[in-house]
């Protein structure tokens, strides 16, 4: 390997790829050949990379010769077609998408919390779902220091974790709304223009939505723990960037709020912000957006149990959520 | 008494009061004289009534006379000075402030869950908060028939809870929001357009909210049961009317997701709408503003609990929360 690499990020016209590019270049991460890569109908853009204009390539005519990390953020179906075939080529492929996440010979990694699943056979490495990262960064600390039981979660998630499309839409139906008008009816669902909606995913057979699951499965396999039980309510709210979580956790032994503090502030990449003040916890657009840091406030004990503390965490889910989080596995992988 | 009900309604052109008004009007209460009333500052101001205007008359002039119903929403501290004035001239006061909902003496009452409180000496009777009577009107079926014993809830609350000035603000800042401005700061606290702010009231010594303590001990005193632990945490989202709630209780004997929808199908006020589809559930803008039921869907057991079930349940904070269970009151007592 070179100290530079080739790099191929597929879905680069989207909104996560976009920000992918944006944050190799901030992290002055050593690319050599840029390959931006889409699906047929985004012929002939361009996008940009350390301000030079890349024009984006066809997926489907692109053989992946010599790239060393190939970035998928397109949907599961791109990535079940196409991840296999870059890795033939010989490629780490780090993967946004729920396709092979739940595969157990498939690394599912938060390298701040699991990098050590990275010490594996070049292949496919899965990036978990933008709510449970933000969830296990702050609670890998916890247990590891004491365990943890069970979680109660409620999700304030972002319209951008569903993309570029949803953001716009966002922004039209609340002016809409603001006008006295109804939002044009669409296919991905109801308007949540000035509204919040208890479905992110579809519906699977026990009533829970996919995306309560993602966080079931993703939080077991990423604190390689499987006793530890989680129940999620996911909830979109009309917010741009940044989704806030409400986490009531279970501990198999007391922790004290002083002591949460003190594994969260030695914890890289959280950052506690918690001043029972107003204004004194992190919010969406105070935090949560453009920011790469998880940050947590409300932490208090849970008056309703006798080993619980309810905490409040804020991140950027298209950065530390997704884009972020697969540069910092591909940085990883190049250290090693 | 006679068939017709002299009314005076304190804070008769806030948000509540006006709402007051409306129900009274729309469920054809026997209205004898109706008193609107309000501080000085609103002295000239008419408030209308079955399309008739009548002048706001001041609080502080007023004598209560011949009143029977006394409705105050014009905050703890006006509730404090004038109710008691109201109850020595022989009047029902039915008060929607916190200030007498703690005093054991004093019946806090959901009509539809505890009416049988009201079988008091005439006095005080105080409404409890908006996040409380839509949370207990789902669960007290729930709790009669099987026993609640903890209940972990994230709120999702529209600004109408906090008065007609933060629904004007809302909409100020979204509009500064979208041209791309920073909305100016308030001594209300952070703004909440295209955010989610974790703070609903002051900071008590235990780390959470008064907003949240009020669902504690409300919740207890409402379903006499002291054993029930409840853990809130109370948020409010850029959402012009309509509380929404993310509830996950554990019943002290195991129930089954279709005994949960009979109990609750059975139950005056509330609605079941839960179809596990797009839509298929209650939404602030599409239930839960304007309407007079608490509505239920997303109702499913908890996979981390063996005797857990999960419920969202969405109402007008304004109407159930507030000025409909207001005048419920009047109406029980009235009819007896």
């Amino acid at each position: 390997m070179s100290n530079r690499f080739d790099i191929a990020v597929v879905g680069a016209t989207g909104l996560v790829g976009e920000t992918i590019l944006n944050i190799l270049a901030e992290r002055s991460f050593p690319v050599g050949r840029l390959i931006p890569l889409a699906s047929a109908r985004s012929a002939g853009r361009t996008v940009e990379f350390r301000g030079e204009a890349f024009p984006v390539q066809v997926l489907d005519d692109f053989d992946f010769k010599d790239i060393s990390f190939a970035l998928f953020s397109a949907g599961a179906g791109v990535s079940a077609a196409h991840a296999p075939r870059a890795v033939g080529a010989g490629a780490w492929v780090i993967d946004n998408t729920s396709q092979f996440r739940y595969d157990p010979a498939i690394p599912l990694v938060v390298p701040e919390v699991n990098g050590h699943a990275l010490d594996c056979p070049r292949g496919i490495v899965a990036n978990p779902n933008c709510s449970t990262i933000q969830m296990v960064m702050a609670l890998a600390p916890i247990h590891r220091a004491v365990g943890i039981e069970r979680i109660n979660v409620a999700t304030y998630q972002a319209v951008s974790g569903a993309g570029r499309s949803a953001v716009e839409r966002l922004r039209r139906d609340t002016e809409a709304r603001l006008a006295g008008k109804v939002p044009a009816a669409e296919a991905a669902g109801p308007s949540i223009a000035f509204d919040v909606v208890p479905q992110i995913d579809v519906f699977l057979d026990n009533g829970y939505t996919k995306e309560e699951m993602k966080m079931v499965w993703e939080t077991r396999k990423i604190l390689e723990d499987d006793g530890i039980m989680v129940n999620p309510t996911a909830v979109r709210v009309p917010v741009f960037h940044g989704h806030s979580e409400a986490i009531h956790i279970e501990t198999r032994t007391k922790v004290t709020v002083p002591e949460v503090q003190k594994l969260l502030n030695s914890t890289p990449g959280v950052q506690v912000f918690d001043k029972r003040a107003p204004g004194g916890y992190p919010t969406a657009v105070s935090q949560g957006a453009h920011r790469d840091s998880v940050f947590v406030g409300r932490i208090r004990e849970d008056i309703s149990h006798p080993r619980g503390i309810n905490l409040w965490v804020v991140a950027d889910n298209v950065r530390k959520g997704a884009a972020l989080n697969s540069v910092q596995i591909a940085e990883t992988l190049a250290n090693t």
